[in-house]
C-alpha cells in the first residue's frame, strides 16, 4: 500500500474536480466557445493536474524514496526519482 | 460560431480521451498504485491537454486574429494572443 | 530589418542581464555553493530569458505576422508561428 | 563542499556554453536577425540552462538528501527538495 502523504480523499477529490473541468471543456466545445475561454480553462485543469502530480512526488520522497534511503541505500529509488523529475518538469 | 480548425470533432474526442485518463487516475487512487506510475499518468493527461490548447491557439491564429487583422488592424485580437501565449507557456 | 517591438536596446540589456547570471553561476560552482542555491539562480536565469523569448514573441506577431496576413494572407507566417509556439510552449 | 555529482567541471563547461550562446542572441539581436532565428536560439539555451538545473537537482538528491536522511531522517532536506523541485517545474 503506498499510503499517498496528500491524502487518498484529497488526491480523489482534486481528481474528480479536474473531471469535471474536462466535461466543461467538452461543453465550452460543443457550444462552439471564444477559444481564448476554453484556452483558460484548459490551463486551469492543466495546473490542477500539475498539482495533483506535485503532492504525488512529495509523498513519493517523504515516504518510498526515505523509507528506501534507510532500508538499501536507496540507489534505484533515488535514480528513479530523478528521472521521474525530469519527465515531470519536461 | 467559432469553427475550430482542429474540427471540433476532433478536439471532442482527445478530451473524452482525456476525462477517461482522468477516470483511469482515480482508479489508480483508489487502489493505492505506486506514486510514479500515477505520475506518468498524470504526465500523459498533461500531455494530452496541453495538445487540445495548442490546436485551440493554432485555430484561433489561423481563424479569430487572422479575420481580425483583415478587417481592422487587429490590435485587440493580437494583445489578446500574446497574452494568451504567455499564460499558456507559463 | 527586424525592428524588434520590445525595443532592441531593451532586449539587448536584458541578455547583457542574462550573460552576467550566467558568469555568477559559474563563480557559484566554482565556489561549490549549496545546490539549491545554485538551482534557484539557474531558475531566474531562464525566467530572464524566457521573458525575452516572449517579448520576441509578441513583436513577431504584432509585426511580421501582422504586416505578412495584410499582404497575402500570411499562410506561412501563421503556420511558422503556431510551430514556434509549439516549441515555445513545449 | 558541494561536490557537485555532474561534476565541477561538466557543469562549469556547460555553462561557459550558455554563456557564449548569451552572447551569440546579442550578436543575433544587435544584427536585427529574424525573430524567428532568435527565438529558436532563446530555446536552446533555456533547455541548456535546464539541463544544468537538472543535473544540481540530481546531484543533490543523491548526496545532501540521502546523507541528511541517513543521518537524522531528513525532514528539513526533504522539505526542501520538494520545494524546489515545484519551483523547478514551475
Amino acid at each position: 500500500m503506498a499510503g499517498y502523504a496528500m491524502g487518498r480523499d484529497d488526491l480523489l477529490a482534486r481528481l474528480r474536480r479536474v473531471e469535471g473541468q474536462v466535461r466543461g471543456l467538452q461543453r465550452m466545445v460543443e457550444e462552439e466557445r471564444y477559444c481564448i475561454d476554453v484556452l483558460t480553462q484548459v490551463n486551469s485543469a492543466v495546473a490542477a493536474l500539475r498539482a495533483v502530480g506535485m503532492g504525488l512526488l512529495d509523498d513519493h520522497v517523504r515516504h518510498c524514496v526515505r523509507d528506501s534511503i534507510r532500508a538499501d541505500g536507496g540507489d534505484e529509488k533515488v535514480e528513479e526519482l530523478v528521472n521521474a523529475v525530469a519527465r515531470f518538469a519536461n
